[in-house]
């Protein structure tokens, strides 16, 4: 019988982020897919869009004006799933019926002013821009009473939700942690209590030395397909340096960061030449008074496309019932990843 | 201030089943929606289609020929997900690069010969007898050395990733118990050892009592929206009696299931009078040896669609990296489901 191996045989892979698992099934790409095809975004955007309620001197719903702003521009989301002021109370019956109050703070951050640009397209500086604003809200919004976790996210394209072309992104802030931050959490301070160092620290390091899931790195910054990767595509961006949120970050690791993003989401948009669909966000500490020591601020990509523009990974039946499910290694999709060349497909010459 | 409602203000509600918490924003679904639009499936099939894989008499990849089959068809999946065979063997480097081989069983399962018909459109009879397989696949994959989990399923709808709109199901069935029925075995283990019943029959008592969040009801099943629905027009089907697992269904209680099975699928097809996509699937004790009286048989639906045929619920940003999150109340949903009409749109005088 065959040796087992990772990049041959189906297995389960466990996520020291989370705790939890994922089966990889690598053999299974080759099935022949007949189902339902994306639509890419390959529209041509004007650098203004007058019926465009994100671009400069628009009017948004509820008749406020945006300003005529030139880099980024964040106001409170018109349409927030949470709201500050909301009743609080609690539901218990039986332990079974459980229910409790929660408020928030919903913002939208327009990342730039132009309608016709994203991440990848846009300048190193201006996504530098787009680092210190997530910071400035991490800060202000981290620091109101009722708020102990900001989520900072984008969600890009029509598949994944995205109503508007306009590169924006979204933060809710809320009075609890959220399933996710808080499944991070402890895996997170297990490690800590246990090695005195950042689960991400000795995960990175081991990472570095394997070398087969690192897309990109520089000075400061490593992106890389996790070992545990549930999308295709998926990457994680982590500080080389073990702080807990963004705004520890130094001006040279601001700037290196804008530089790594920039970097990733131009091998992305290259992959299947076509803007890249993805929800992507920062996991950092609660803000809950607590220093944390244990978090490591790091940023995830979950892009859903599978095979080329228009086929994406479904998360169905057995992955809404079983266990997420994976269909090509995450070291094959690191090995294309970092193949793609660092000229975004629409500004190179073909 | 105002009281607090769950009807009304946001909050969270704890899941029961799974430990875990969801985020609902009632207010939420008020706002204009500007995003993707999904085809719905429209098209008049054949009885018979010629290049169907799954019809009777055709021929599957790899050359095997599909029988004339009449009622139910199983067989294993060409591209299963999991091998029997595959070799064995475990990683762990550092205990944070872990992965062990897995190995399984997947089989397709085909609902009916009539390429034409969906779960609402065929007659209890033919239901009871896709009751009967599932039965029959539990007991014969549930009692293989190496299965200690077997995962029955549907995909139905290209946007639920289904790739041939034959009606079908299938099933993964694998060496270890997958995340989510994981956490439903430690979630109904805790309330068994405490209190000497299964959570769901407590759980169905409080919801029988309350009566909000019920959908249709007979001699032996329940349909109700969860307390700790997800998706929009979630459900859970649950039998009144606290069994285990399919195979120990009475043949009136198989009867009944198949029948608000019908009931509850036919509501589902005229929330927006179109084939409603979704993702169902049952949850049953593992196939260990071991007894699990603490597990309580039960069926979960997931369907995507939000406001009408074409807009659908997107679980990105927030819920990928945060929580869970919902924007029409499990009531509302309940309500609309429950006033909808017991007999097919399509064979309705309109
Ligand atoms: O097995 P199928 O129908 O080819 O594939 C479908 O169901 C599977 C099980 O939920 C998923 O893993 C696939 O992403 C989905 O497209
Ligand atoms: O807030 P938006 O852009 O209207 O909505 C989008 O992002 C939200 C946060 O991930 C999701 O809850 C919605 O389902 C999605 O359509």
């Amino acid at each position: 019988m065959a040796t087992f191996s990772i990049t041959e045989h189906p297995h389960r892979r466990y996520n020291a982020l989370t705790g939890e698992w994922l089966l990889v099934s690598p053999h299974r790409a080759k099935r022949p897919w007949q189902g339902q095809q994306e639509a890419p975004d390959v529209e041509q955007r004007p650098a203004h869009d007058a019926s465009c309620y994100l671009c400069p001197g628009n009017v948004r719903a509820g008749g406020v004006v945006n300003p005529a702003y030139e880099g980024t521009f964040v106001f409170d989301n018109d349409f927030a799933a949470l709201t500050p002021d909301a009743p609080t109370g609690t539901v218990n019956v039986g332990g079974l019926l459980r229910a409790e109050a929660e408020s928030g703070v919903g913002r939208v951050i327009c990342f730039s002013p132009r309608h016709d640009l994203t991440l990848p397209e846009m300048e190193v500086a201006a996504i530098r821009g787009v680092v210190d604003v997530w910071a400035a809200q991490f800060r202000e919004l981290g620091s109101l009473p009722n708020i102990n976790y900001v989520q900072i996210f984008e969600n890009k394209g029509q598949v994944m939700g995205c109503s508007n072309p306009h590169p924006h992104g979204q933060i809710w802030a809320q009075r609890t942690v959220p399933g996710e931050p808080a499944k991070e959490s402890r895996q997170q301070l297990a490690h800590f209590q246990e090695y005195g160092r950042s689960l991400l620290t000795d995960y990175l390091a081991l990472e570095l030395q394997d070398q087969q899931r690192l897309v990109l790195e520089n000075a400061h910054w490593v992106a890389l397909v996790p070992y545990w990767a549930v999308w295709p595509f998926e990457t994680l961006v982590l500080p080389r340096r073990h702080v807990q949120d963004i705004t520890q970050l130094s001006e040279e690791e601001r700037d290196a960061f804008a530089a790594i993003l920039q970097q990733l989401t131009i091998r992305y948009d290259n992959l299947f030449r076509v803007s890249l669909p993805y929800s992507a966000g920062l996991h950092q500490r609660p803000t809950d008074g607590q220093e944390h020591p244990e978090w490591h601020l790091h940023m995830h990509f979950f892009p859903p496309l599978l095979r080329s523009a228009t086929v994406r990974k479904f998360m169905v039946g057995y992955e809404m019932l079983g266990n997420a499910q994976r269909d090509i290694t995450p070291e094959s999709a690191a090995a294309r990843l970092r193949e793609l060349p660092g000229v975004h497909y629409k500004q190179a010459p073909s």
